[in-house]
């Protein structure tokens, strides 16, 4: 072992903190391998890493040293030779993590099969924070870049000064048509839920949503529409009300849905916190739910769904899968594959008690 | 420039996805700006980190150049030579987030200032996992592990097969005596409700919370009762009531206070959820917060806090603020600092309209 190997061999908590530093905290190098295994550093790494000829038994001798000295792998170290840092970049606009951080734990339980690690970076809609993380997720040379939001709405793409590097747009699109965006099928969910509704013979069934600013009240109201055509079902205008994502707009919809015209026998709600606030003004009202009024919900949100009293069926975007998905997609793209357009990803409906399923043996 | 140099100025998407690999693609390199500024690698690598003696001139100059090249320095490479990652690994087990994510938020905007990276992992309370992140975490050389969790309470210590890495534990907790403990201060917060409470005039107040296995249950209660002593009011065991996290309990717990002896004037509740079934309990019986019960929750929850009838006045444990605690205390640390002990930050209270408060003219 020459002065500069062991100068490269760099035991960075004794330089750091040096009161603390013992022998004991110094992490074993690819040199002690070699030397306790008789071999050179280039026969360690072509064993540990599986490539290269080596034989079966110098790679098993080789293995055991490693094991019984307690060798990692130094990644920094690899990632300058092979040309990958086994690390992942997410940029979130969605500081209170309620969609971005399933996304996230799907995505890092499939990234973890092949040993890449997640970097979070939350930008909170800020262009100019979002444009330093990328900075530095490029000089830390991530494998990919992977964007998400708290809400599916089109962004400006990413300002990634550096062609080619992958990057992926999850719960969040852009207009870019090179750009790889998956998503949850709005469409699909609200057909799901509506036609749900339809099957347990309800027939004037009304859709309480949030601002039509967003993409996801377009295409859920688009699958509402949908369904009640398919069967041969009214909906007209005046029983599809826009506001806000609140429960206070769910118990004034209501309101005005009893207001004038024949009554709703069901109401299809945008999210699950609207259906909260309709089940709770059907209840003041002397009415239930499901007897006289079925409710779904959107988003399934254990929190509210579970708290509403009946508790909420409700429409689940499956985000965990998404970010799994992502994960599968992100790792073609860093294999060299080219991916593009929008994908949605198939939502699910979770049955509880506002629709009436229950009682009648399940949907 | 040799080829070894040129070997080591990884282009790494060139060789990982060569079909859409161009010239415009390339991160230009330490060499590049040395040969563009006509000065050594040596002399780059000092005008930029702002070390060594460069002139001004120089400086400026090598600046200038970098700049115009866009050159970014490769943090790994740097890593190597210093001995510092410039990342921090974050240990969750807090899958939905709700609290841990305002802390890394916090701990990120802190680090950010040292262009400290974050690796988000999640154990999900799997040892197995949070072990295998753990080596994950080491073989990338982080500078240091923060621990978080879904509760405030104590847990193993992580398994860091590395004396002396910095390690912190922030909303969560370890008996290690040498560990340094971050968490919010239940009993002041409890103390803050209570006082605000007994300022307003109520007399009779009921402690309606989660359950007793939490610590910061026994925490808030303790704070309860010191608020309650020192204003000589009674605080019998029959008006303080453990049970679940949730709106039915709170419901539950609203109803055997006013099932025997004297009915309360105010209930402080151990969080927001509890706080909600009080509130809509209280309302299903005729009765009104404020006017005949003030309430108050914790966590200051806003999607609980600002859809309960009337808004809920609720204790803040000021997560973000712990969280920026934590990333300066971390780099403390990483600078070879000695830090251990429990140690707990000051929650507040935030106003809003169950206690009465807005009405008679602010706390």
């Amino acid at each position: 072992m020459t002065a500069r190997d062991e100068a490269l061999t760099v035991d960075r908590w004794t330089t750091m903190a040096p009161g603390r530093a013992l022998g004991a905290a110094r992490q074993p190098t690819i040199h002690d391998v070699a030397r306790l295994a008789h071999v050179s550093i280039g026969t360690v790494s072509k064993a540990l890493n599986g490539n290269g000829r080596v034989s079966v038994e110098t790679r098993a001798r080789v293995a055991a040293v490693a094991h019984k000295v307690g060798y990692r792998p130094n990644h920094l170290a690899q990632s300058l030779h092979r040309g990958q840092s086994f690390t992942v970049g997410v940029i979130s606009n969605d500081n209170f993590g309620r969609f971005a951080m399933p996304i996230v734990e799907g995505l890092e339980e499939r990234l973890a099969e092949r040993r890449i690690s997640v970097f979070m970076c939350n930008a909170t809609d800020d262009p100019a924070l979002e444009a330093r993380h990328v900075e530095q997720l490029l000089a830390k040379r991530v494998d990919g870049i992977v964007v998400t939001g708290r809400r599916a709405d089109r962004r400006p793409p990413l300002q990634v000064p550096l062609a080619g590097l992958p990057t992926l747009y999850v719960f969040s699109q852009t207009d870019d048509p090179e750009a790889l965006c998956l998503l949850p099928d709005d469409f699909g969910g609200a057909r799901l839920a509506c036609d749900h509704l339809i099957k347990l013979g309800r027939r004037r069934i009304a859709h309480v949503t949030g601002p039509e600013r967003f993409e996801s009240v377009l295409l859920r109201r688009e699958g509402y529409r949908a369904a009640l055509k398919a069967a041969k079902l009214a909906a007209p205008e005046k029983i599809c009300l826009s506001g806000a994502w609140s429960e206070a707009w769910g118990r004034e919809a209501l309101d005005r849905l009893f207001a004038g015209g024949p009554a709703p026998d069901a109401v299809f709600c945008g999210n699950d916190q609207i259906a909260r606030g309709v089940t709770e003004a059907l209840r003041e009202r002397g009415l239930g739910a499901p007897a006289d009024v079925a409710v779904v919900g959107f988003d399934n949100w254990a929190v509210i769904a579970e708290a509403t009293r009946p508790q909420l069926t409700s429409v689940d975007m499956n985000l965990k899968e998404l970010g799994r998905e992502t994960g599968r997609r992100l790792m073609a793209m860093i294999s060299g594959e080219r991916q593009s357009g929008v994908h949605r990803l198939p939502c699910s409906l979770v049955i509880r008690e506002s629709c009436g399923a229950m009682r009648q043996g399940g949907a």
